[in-house]
């Protein structure tokens, strides 16, 4: 063992935050989906969570989708608001629901197919807070929403937008208006819509509508989407539930993930938790087919653990990993397109939060995920979107963005003529087979620096989560609208200040 | 999308350093060996490969070892010392390599098998320097070379012992004295052995045979391994073939890893180093069977790419994960067990080293190695290993350790009771299902720290590179010898004595 230290070679400057064109649009996963668990005990996992909806039920808070699951021939319990789902009204809702669908953008480069093999990244979402290097850790802003959202859009492995940051300086009946409008002005990626409340919903759907030229035929197919948390366990509150009616009868496209933490709100085994979170979407599912048959809806898997000594939510644990392959598992014994969790407990963009995310990230990929949500940025379990975080997870999205790109193995790139005209112990920095692809051969990073250490000294040694800050500084510097943005937003912006003279639109919770 | 950030419940302290009984001894991947290449295309590189050996050659600078690869059939020119070796002679090695076998450790609990689906982790090596926080970036003496040695007998996910960091201080001519002695006195696990001249290699083997009881006996069994570099392109040094010459001779483990950096000691192109590390690797083995047929040897694979720009050697990047895996394809096609590399570029224990080491571990994982080297602690690509950097990245590996844990998946795991139990909306934190279950449910993390926000603050914003300073230092403060090590050793302390005052044993070059 001589040669396997090649550092003294090193010289130069990590390439910073140069821009580079990518091209991560439409991925395919090159791994095949792996199992934990054998067909068997997946069948029995099925079987398990169909009796919890037949035998227990689940708690249904909306009036309405009460009435509609009782017209489907489930049990309701007027008092107790318990509602019993039997295994034929599944059945047929599974039947009803699409294994494929595409996501449709404004820009059609931006469309995002969820089908088998089919692999997509998103931005954490939904942090209440956000922090930065140079201005701190605080509560959400509308100015923190736009230029996450347009930092997500200079990102092309990035492949819809989120909720990326609750903008708490946006008055609660504005706030819809508010992230629809920046997300429509800062991107053409598909939009994501809060479930809020019906009016908020149908609101969102008709400035998307006015965007994008059609009115009310957008909705021929799915071009935003929402994530429906159940209220683990057995539970399905108002606003989600009447999120789920609402975009199945517009027909788009509803997230159904059970949020199910092992030892607190889910069972401390992992099978056990796989049986909750399977009922809980099943019968989110169920709502969703039964407003509408072939709506889309996307099978949701969040199941980390808590640590039992401090009750702490923990991400990135090997419960975590596993639980993303056998959700893969049931999604695929269900036949739909699902979305996996990555996420960070740490508190900052350290060694930690980097193999927290990338260990859970690993977990979606190997699970077949068609969806990975809180893909880049995560910090704190999610109260915070750390702007540093967001840019070094992007450096590894990127790395698995490129190997979806396939290896070439035909016989120019096995090289044997390369090979011969090399001497034993030489090089082949110059020979014409190296000259004509070095350019393009490599994936270029994003952030790694990958100076000698004498360099990195000089340069001031900067950790990744510093050199980060100048990334994002950088980017959000040279922002640039992309085609097709800016155009046909008059109408909703004529809109939303027609709307908001009126009074707006309150949350339902 | 309300319930996905679960932050605000956590509370308490992260486990800091506490050492905690682990059973990570012999591991099985729970994960299906993937593939990047089609088999027509491992093929063709399989064929290149005997190719370049058969038409190019090999510059062999060791006169015992062309004059066996010459008996043998292989064309020498002596004036070139170029080797051509035909596709027989490999085919006939390849058969008698051992697909499988067991690494005997002193301590039978610490046996490592190299066999299909096993799966190994090992410290970084090789490194010149060594880095802490306290200390500071040192060369690397002998009492670092016994701290790390003692830090790696502590976890049991470092399979094997290595030659962790380089004994600067330690006199050539006594320094695998030294190496032996401070291996012998502090672990019962597999021992490195270095391969720098013949004198050296033999009387290590003595000192390990005295150690054991077993004088030359000691042979019957791999107890000791080397790994071998060649020189790239196409070219194996004096010491390298003697190493291959002597291990292969007392039965011993030879790994033997081209260090192809695609680019600059290999081809620009993927499957060009494929082409390259494969004849080298497939000279080597040819040599080692030569030698003595049934030699135990693995098929080493440790390419990855130089960024184009700087020339500077770069890891974890997308080329070195697929690297891994098509090597992983190429093992498996000539049936050898194989080992694969992780690394880091990256000057610090910071988020761009986690990324590093963790995306090309997930490599090795995912192309099945069987032994997977600086899988933890390196940093500046081999020029130093990081006592925290090695914690972090223990974190990591003891995470992919508890993936090799079946998932449990019968009707007790199922918690249909459980779940039966806890009303809508409650929680499984007092139930019988968990009470019984929550002390050994989930991983209980070295170094990850769970606290809310506010508590890190209060307990000083730590970084995990800084706590890791923590648990390094009480793993050494509590280091005790395993059981067995400090036995037997006084022949071999006297053996080391003699041979000193007898002027000890150079190593070649």
């Amino acid at each position: 063992m001589q040669a396997e230290t090649a550092g003294r070679r090193r010289r130069g400057r990590g390439s910073g935050g140069a821009v580079r064109t990518t091209h991560y649009g439409q991925l395919t996963n090159p791994f095949q989906p792996q199992a934990l668990l054998s067909g068997d005990e997946i069948a029995a996992i099925h079987a398990t969570a169909l009796r919890i909806l037949a035998e227990l039920g689940i708690k249904v808070l909306l009036p309405e989708a009460r009435a509609l699951l009782r017209a489907a021939g489930a049990l309701v319990d007027p008092e107790t608001l318990m509602v019993r789902i039997g295994a034929d009204i599944v059945a047929d809702a599974l039947a009803a629901a699409p294994g494929s669908f595409v996501m449709r953008a404004r820009d059609p480069g931006r469309d995002v197919a969820m089908a088998p093999g089919t692999l997509a990244f998103l931005s954490g979402a939904g942090c209440p807070g956000c922090s930065d290097r140079i201005r701190g850790r605080r509560p959400g802003s509308l100015a923190d929403f736009r230029e996450l959202t347009q930092l997500i859009e200079t990102f092309d492995v990035l492949h819809m937008l989120t909720a990326v940051v609750e903008p708490q300086d946006s008055p609660m009946h504005r706030r819809h208006y508010d992230t629809m409008q920046v997300q429509l002005e800062t991107s053409c990626k598909v939009p994501f819509v809060y479930a809020r409340g019906q009016a908020q919903v149908e609101q969102s759907f008709e400035m998307l509508g006015l965007a994008l030229g059609l009115g009310a035929g957008f909705a021929d197919q799915p071009r935003c989407y929402t994530v429906i948390n159940t209220n683990s366990p057995r539970q399905l509150d108002v606003p989600m539930a009447q999120g789920i009616m609402d975009f199945a009868r517009a027909g788009q496209m509803a997230v159904i993930t059970p949020f199910c933490l092992m030892g607190a709100m889910a069972p401390v085994t992992l099978a056990g938790a796989m049986c909750l979170q399977h009922a809980e979407a099943l019968a989110g599912i169920v709502l969703a087919q039964l407003v509408r048959a072939g709506a889309p809806v996307m099978y949701g898997a969040f199941a980390s653990n808590v640590d039992m000594k401090s009750g702490a939510p923990a991400f990135g644990t090997p419960e975590h990993v596993k639980a993303s392959i056998v959700s893969g598992q049931l999604a695929r014994h269900i036949g739909l397109p699902w979305r996996g969790s990555a996420g960070a407990a740490s508190n900052t963009a350290d060694a930690q939060g980097a193999h927290e995310t990338e260990l859970s990230m690993w977990g979606a990929l190997l699970g077949g995920a068609n969806l990975t949500i809180h893909a880049a940025g995560w910090l704190e379990g999610g109260l915070t979107l750390g702007y540093e975080k967001l840019i070094t997870d992007l450096e590894m999205l990127q790395v698995m963005a490129e190997l979806c790109v396939p290896v070439a193995g035909g016989e120019a790139e096995r090289a044997f003529d390369a090979i011969a005209q090399i001497e034993p112990g030489g090089h082949f920095l110059g020979v014409d087979h190296t000259m004509a692809r070095y350019r393009t051969a490599f994936y270029a990073p994003l952030l790694a620096d990958l100076s000698n250490y004498g360099g990195w000294i000089e340069a001031g040694s900067m950790r990744a989560d510093e050199r980060a800050t100048t990334v994002w500084q950088d980017r959000l510097a040279a922002f640039v609208l992309p085609p097709g943005a800016a155009e046909g937003l008059e109408p909703v912006r004529r809109y939303i200040a027609d709307h908001i003279a009126a009074g707006g639109a309150l949350p339902v919770s």
